[in-house]
């Protein structure tokens, strides 16, 4: 037997342990000091009331002879779909039924599709980085470019003639830097797509957060996306469900090369290596497009933007550089008087008793910044925000 | 940007939907004659009550701050993976709570596993086969061997010095001849692969089906499988979770080759494709452990062995001989009168009302044989071979 030596280039990533270890260190030798953290990329207001009660609902159906379901259609149920479909149809999207698949996650089908393409292909991900692009491509052994995301280009990377990828992946508004491609952006990335060959894979796990009108939510808003993108979603931010699970992959018809149908492929993959989501989870993800979710949903969103824009409005007032906060959870930041990423986060830890991430953990574009998230309570962003100023202010 | 290739190499399956348009056809024809379905593989009978109310309580908890959860880890639970550990002891098999992997359901893990081997392995699949093994295989380009699975051997094959194969699929309890190996059987199985370095996938979803004491249940009840063997297992027969979606996977620490160990591939491979099973669901199958959990889900699985006992008591009666239906949901029956699958399938349907599967759509030595299954009322299957007796007797 043979194994996958791919696995070998695999870099092991200790930027969370490392995070956690300095974090338990700190708090042994104080432990009188309230640390607070806005390194977490994860939810934590729970999940809406709607939704809940639906997955009750449907968890007891499944207890009852007359309503119970087994094996429901891997691409799943057209009951939601329906509703993304509609959801998308809102912004002048036009998807058919069939062009959207739900998933356990954005993250298992952005790692899952690469199933469709040649090994031979180049992969372009900016940098810094959602390192998923990147170890689900070394796992296949795929070469890998990087689009440089700086300061320069405000985190946006353009295309242009030195990229020769085949596959491009976008990430807006981005993880980690919180920025977001305007509509006009997008459309230069969608017609360098159309001239090479390329396909876009489009990671839309926060288009939830998008307040301005100018950024777009979807590729498939930009003319010729769909001979040339797949688009990713998730509920986890838009929902809470990062512990539920449940996101779509959108494929459209028009995706091809020589002979050979994306759609097609995928919904093969997909009914030979998956067997759907959860009838009860896929009954919570509908209640979050009902008119009573989708007001409870907004509700946490906007508590997460408030604290985005309490961030945001803290740097500028601190004349810091920073990215992201208006459309997206996360705030990247320039570190102040030239620090290093790691050098900030101790001080932050150290001075303030605050947690973020270092952005030489995301790429080597990453040294000199830092993110912190929106995901805590309004009283400790607050907090937090106050202890920031007394440190750099 | 190239595709891969070895999708224009896979078989259109038109098994099932054959299936449904020549019953679709005849109940069309005859809207009188009450039809029964006995081509099922799916469950029927609702999930047990300790399982729903567990999902219900965990669905509320998800909507409380102070129950709330996000990610989990990639790999599953402790609370269930522990549930799992000791299910084994009880059967002298000992696991480690960090080779235990909980699943979406084994058919994706068992399509998933392969991204851990290179595609130069050759492939031992049996034939007749569930036709998942084969698929994933030539999604990637493997050589595919067929292990020849007939009446003579009892549906069982033996390794033998003809195999060249790096990877083994065993599926016991099988789908779709109920076959099982005993554990001396499969011990023949464990020393050809360590031998010749070969891996075992070893599919164990219908292992709560086994009730005769010298068919093996798990793999790793024979010396020497830890070194050799992964082992998927799933909760969709053993308490109707086929909807529900859950499963687990074993990946024992002995496996390596190389210095690169299979446990800790998977783990990054699961951390970075995956972002685990649903917490609800994962509740819900942690309380088909529980005391009343067990008691409920033995129950209907002995509902559904009733039903495989009465099938397979009327084709020892008729005399046809017949694979399964002691420690198997499925019965693999002759074709009486050497009728071929699809002769008797129309025969079947068009005489008696009854729909079953063609054994031809397993492989080609399905020809002649022809799949039953126990996933039906008591009342209906009695019905069927009523109708099989008058139509064979």
């Amino acid at each position: 037997m043979k194994l996958n030596n791919n696995y070998r280039d695999l870099k092991e990533s200790y930027l969370f342990t490392d995070i956690g270890r300095r974090v338990a260190a700190f708090q042994e030798e104080h432990k009188d000091v309230k640390i607070i953290r806005m390194g977490i990329g994860d939810v934590t207001l729970p999940i809406c009331r709607s939704a809940v009660e639906a997955m009750k609902k449907a968890s007891a159906e499944m207890g009852e002879a007359e309503h119970f379901r087994g094996y429901g259609p891997e691409q799943g149920y057209p009951f939601l779909k329906e509703k993304i479909r509609d959801y998308y149809a809102e912004r002048g999207v036009k998807l058919k039924e069939n062009e959207i698949f739900i998933s356990d996650g954005a993250k298992s089908d952005l790692g899952n599709i690469l199933d469709l393409f040649s090994e031979d292909n180049v992969v372009a991900v900016p940098d810094p980085v959602y390192p998923v692009y990147v170890d689900t491509n070394i796992m296949a052994g795929r070469k890998i470019e990087y689009l440089d995301a700086t300061a320069k280009n405000g985190f946006l990377p353009a295309p242009d003639k030195t990229i020769g990828a085949d596959l491009i992946y976008i990430c807006s508004p981005n993880n980690p830097t919180g920025a977001a491609y305007t509509r006009e952006q997008l459309a230069a990335w969608v017609e360098y797509a159309l001239v090479h060959d390329a396909v876009i894979l489009f990671d839309a796990a926060y288009e939830a957060f998008v307040s301005e009108d100018h950024v777009a939510r979807s590729i498939y808003e930009i003319e010729g996306a769909r001979e040339c993108a797949i688009e990713f979603c998730s509920f986890s931010k838009t929902a809470g469900f990062t512990g539920v699970r449940c996101g779509y992959t959108i494929v459209p018809e028009e995706l091809e090369e020589g002979g050979l149908s994306l759609n097609k492929m995928w919904l093969r993959r997909q009914t030979t290596k998956f067997n759907g989501v959860s009838y009860i989870v896929q009954r919570g993800a509908e209640a979050v497009f009902s008119e009573s979710g989708r007001k409870e949903i907004l509700d946490n969103i906007n508590y997460y933007r408030k604290n985005a824009e309490v961030i945001s409005s803290t740097l500028k007032d601190l004349n810091i550089y920073h990215t992201g906060g208006k459309n997206s959870p996360y705030i990247w930041m320039q570190c102040p008087n030239g620090m290093d990423s790691w050098d900030f986060f101790d001080r932050l830890l150290k001075i303030a008793g605050v947690v973020g991430t270092p952005g030489l953990g995301f790429g080597k574009n990453g040294e000199g910044f830092f993110r912190l998230t929106a995901f805590n309570t309004h009283e400790n962003t607050a907090e937090a925000m106050e202890r920031l100023k007394k440190l750099i202010g």
